[in-house]
């Protein structure tokens, strides 16, 4: 019997199973709240007995903490694009304006939702924290390669600049949920524009390369 | 009998059983998030009977719209102190610096918590909307005020800047609150830097008045 034939089916239903329960899970959090979500409700979204579902997670935490590893890939390519993007802020506003778009991931909704839970949820925040570290990590070597190119300036600290644009991406997405209304997708040149003034080397047209 | 001393005591009986209510919601929304908080357990932190607390209260959103409605008149105050503060920047940076403080005031801390909910809740969302919109109008009112004697560069669009300055205050208290152990508040002062550089007039040396 060939071994690694037989096992393929069965990793494949463990990962379409896995696929399930968080889609599940996504769209009772964004309904209900992480809070106001019970295992039960997401059993019940998925079409799946309790037995099954705590086979795969063990609690609520460990469903968010694979909803947030599940995006760490896609982060780590986001940040190799944005590395060999001519221009980190043109790049990184790009990525904004998908993360805005009405096709955006769902899971990119959950974001304010996640965190405000985290604040008060110790459990989640640690599972939240490698991930969110690597981030920061990724983005502070980028803006080192950008000042290293002359399109930040060298002088400006990267570790003050990776918290105050993660505060802004992070702002932006919340503002862009509460208010539905607004079209933040409109302003993002100007906002870009605003931080390359604020980020850009002085005595030196922001517009030149 | 005079009447209206007659009505004082009871007026002050009300105001004093809005604020045990105010206080123990606030407490309950911190602890189990708004979504997680049972009017019944706002009841039973303030020591009252559900007849008594829906007396004053009707829903959960109406505690919101009152928790929020109570820092308008902070906000106006704060405005007006933004006013004659001969530098907008500085006095907003000093705001902020107070809102992280450990000795801030406990709503302050509920902003993720109620950002989070009013996402999914149009019912909040429209109790919070007519303060938040009042809140825009005097940032507004001080940009513009700042942009005429110099401060800010008053090519740049008043609205924009609302939006972008909102959006990193608002930012600045989620990851406050979400990373204990970071100083945000010792990095203010270089916030404060890049925030000057983003909106101060061209060719003009931000620190000089």
């Amino acid at each position: 019997m060939d071994l690694e034939a037989a096992s393929t089916p069965q990793a494949d239903h463990r990962a379409e199973q896995r696929r399930r329960i968080l889609s599940a899970a996504v769209l009772c959090f964004s309904r209900e709240g992480f809070h106001g979500t019970s295992m039960q409700q997401i059993c019940t979204e998925a079409g799946m007995s309790p037995g099954a579902l705590y086979r795969y997670f063990p609690s609520k935490e460990a469903i968010i903490g694979a909803i947030v590893e599940g995006e760490r890939a896609e982060k780590g390519q986001m940040f190799e694009e944005l590395e060999r993007a001519p221009s980190l802020i043109d790049a990184l506003t790009e990525k904004l304006a998908e993360m805005l778009s009405p096709e955006a991931d769902p899971c990119a909704k959950l974001g304010p939702e996640i965190m405000a839970e985290a604040i008060r949820n110790p459990r989640l925040r640690s599972a939240l924290e490698p991930v969110e570290e690597e981030t920061r990590a990724m983005l502070r070597t980028a803006l080192v390669r950008a000042a290293g190119r002359g399109e930040i300036d060298a002088r400006l600290d990267p570790d003050d600049l990776v918290v105050l644009l993660q505060v802004i991406g992070d702002g932006l997405v919340l503002h862009h949920l509460l208010h539905p209304d607004w079209d933040l997708t409109g302003r993002l040149p100007a906002f870009s524009a605003l931080v390359r003034r604020m980020v850009a080397p002085r005595d030196m047209d922001p517009d030149r390369p």
